[in-house]
């Protein structure tokens, strides 16, 4: 099992200045980086605390890059929807080579209505703008003199520089909240898959996970496919302190994520069934509830190598853990002790495990 | 006088592997932080090795950001016309953020065909485009609840997060490779300017500087108008090592910089009346006049210190100047002499220079 850190910034200037959280932030992947955590991930949301910080994860990512030498560095996702393909593929380009082949490049199709409104692109396009987007920018990856006929954008014959270090290209996943023909196309593609335990029922996460497996044998892709599960984390030798931070935490991003899919009461779209219910997100206090199903990874170091390894039983020891360790609403210190405990408690009493 | 570098990468593959040149380049982004050079900045190109290594700036910059601690960080230029204002501001604003307000922010028009064409951009439109982007960029880093109803992107109430570190804003520059008017549109509107003294005469240069100095002081903006000029350099103890190198470095700019207008041989646009006199580029060997016009600072630190104070009295000591050091057709090696010997031997010898 290999286990890195994922950045979900739910602050906004109210909470901690940007400047704050980022110097936060680039000090954990430093000792991600030392601890020899495998990978460090940063989203891409706009406009709320909500991810807000960072509408631009490959900018955040290249600084991670300019001053570390080993971890792995994945978006988690981007949004080809926002950025036209040959931009977007030339930056994730530039990252594989200034990390010397370190990208994990994970898309993903996006949610929040007021994200599609201020960029000019309809909710209603965004699977098609996705599947497209992906396309496109692998193909710039892996020709030279590409033309490309989409809907959203026609271009070439062009030879995109820098060319990508990793080869046939990065390793492409897709980002997926929820639903399992996302997963099943994922897999039939040969793409890995990102997904995140909080947003379903434990049964519904094993669905998924099967039928990526599933997908990926039928498809007969070379390797194995990857499926990355992020999950929220505060370990601490007291388990009191580590539920009280890790509720406090939940309660926040909650929050956040609650502020930020308001708009979706009066939102209606065809490729998003049965999103309009987000906008009841947050009506109950479901912590101790996610703490007991293992979607919060919260307690002393002997509790959280328990919840490993009951995952590692159940969904087997080759999928990716990403720990969400710095929402920016705990004290950063907090997050470093959990990487410190993570590193030398956890992960060396685990078979095949490495951090 | 301030004095930082500008990485303009004329290298493709067979010269020279991306992953080669980034890894020099930040080395030299170090150097140039230890030193206290100004600035260093990075171009926007795509498709070949005329600055095709750096489609987007701004990643390249981010690694700087992650690794020095005081040097500021400029593009050189951004192209609005090419990435949505929403995603253009929100990167800038991280950039500002991750480095503590470092960041420079220098915007153009882009003029090669073949990027336009990549993108789906009319050239025609390429002026209404960079106007209109730039000033959707500057309403959402200082605006709250920003609404914008322009011809190329609507969007609002929207709130840009992070927040710009920089009050008001980072400063604006334009880079404007010869247009007069882009010049006076410039000091007109308070933006600083960046231009290129090797792609017009003296007096055309001289031209400029007086227009934007004039339009700066009529508009009656606070505090200076920043004027930075680019210039190749190469410097060594031994002239006829500077200058065989100098030679060749222009020569391999000159050709790449051929190659990537070759286009306007069959191109004409509104916006770009003359451009297709680009396409004779490099018909002739022009270093040793360069050399003694000043337009390329190669030679001892003697002789680029009399360079120097020849620049300073002609256009004032308040100029900035951006050394071209390495295009990534000389050594490593010859960038890093030439950067110490700039800080060691040149600028103590200056009235008020600092690097």
């Amino acid at each position: 099992m290999r286990i890195g850190i994922v950045f979900f910034p739910t602050v906004g200037p109210a909470d901690k200045p940007a400047t704050t959280y980022f110097d936060e932030a680039l000090r954990l992947v430093d000792l991600a980086d030392e601890l020899g955590f495998d990978h460090v991930k940063m989203v891409e949301h706009y406009f709320f605390p909500y991810g807000g910080y960072s509408p631009d994860p490959i900018t955040f990512l290249a600084a991670a890059a300019g001053r570390t030498r080993r971890v792995r560095l994945g978006t988690s996702a981007t949004i080809p929807a926002f950025t036209h393909p040959v931009k977007l593929a030339g930056k994730l380009a530039m990252l594989d080579n200034i990390s010397g082949g370190r990208v994990d490049a994970a898309f993903g199709r996006a949610f929040l209505p007021e994200e599609f409104a201020a960029f000019g692109v309809p909710m209603d396009e965004s699977r098609d703008r996705f599947v497209e987007g992906v396309e496109a920018v692998k193909l710039l990856w892996t020709r030279e003199n590409a033309v490309f006929e989409g809907r959203f954008s026609r271009f070439g014959p062009v030879t995109l520089l820098p060319r990508v270090v990793q080869r046939p290209h990065p390793p492409v996943f897709v980002t997926t909240a929820r639903a399992v023909e996302s997963v099943a196309a994922a897999a039939a593609a040969g793409h890995h898959l990102q997904t995140v335990p909080n947003a379903m029922t434990v049964p519904e996460l094993a669905e998924r996970i099967a039928v990526f497996r599933a997908e990926w044998a039928r498809a007969g892709h070379a390797g194995p496919g990857q499926i990355h599960l992020t999950y929220p984390c505060v370990v601490s030798e007291d388990r009191a302190a580590a539920l009280r931070q890790g509720r406090h935490d939940e309660e926040r991003n909650t929050a956040a994520i609650g502020a930020a899919v308001r708009s979706w009461k009066d939102t209606r779209s065809s490729a998003y069934p049965g999103y309009e219910k987000l906008a009841d997100i947050g009506a109950r206090d479901a912590f101790d509830e996610k703490v007991a199903d293992g979607k919060l990874l919260v307690g002393t170091p002997e509790d959280v190598l328990a919840r490993l390894e009951a995952l590692a039983g159940r969904f087997g020891d080759d999928v990716t853990l990403s720990l969400g360790v710095h929402s920016g609403h705990l004290p950063y210190g907090t997050a470093e002790t959990t990487l410190r405990l993570v590193a030398e408690r956890i992960l060396p009493k685990m078979d095949g495990a490495s951090a």
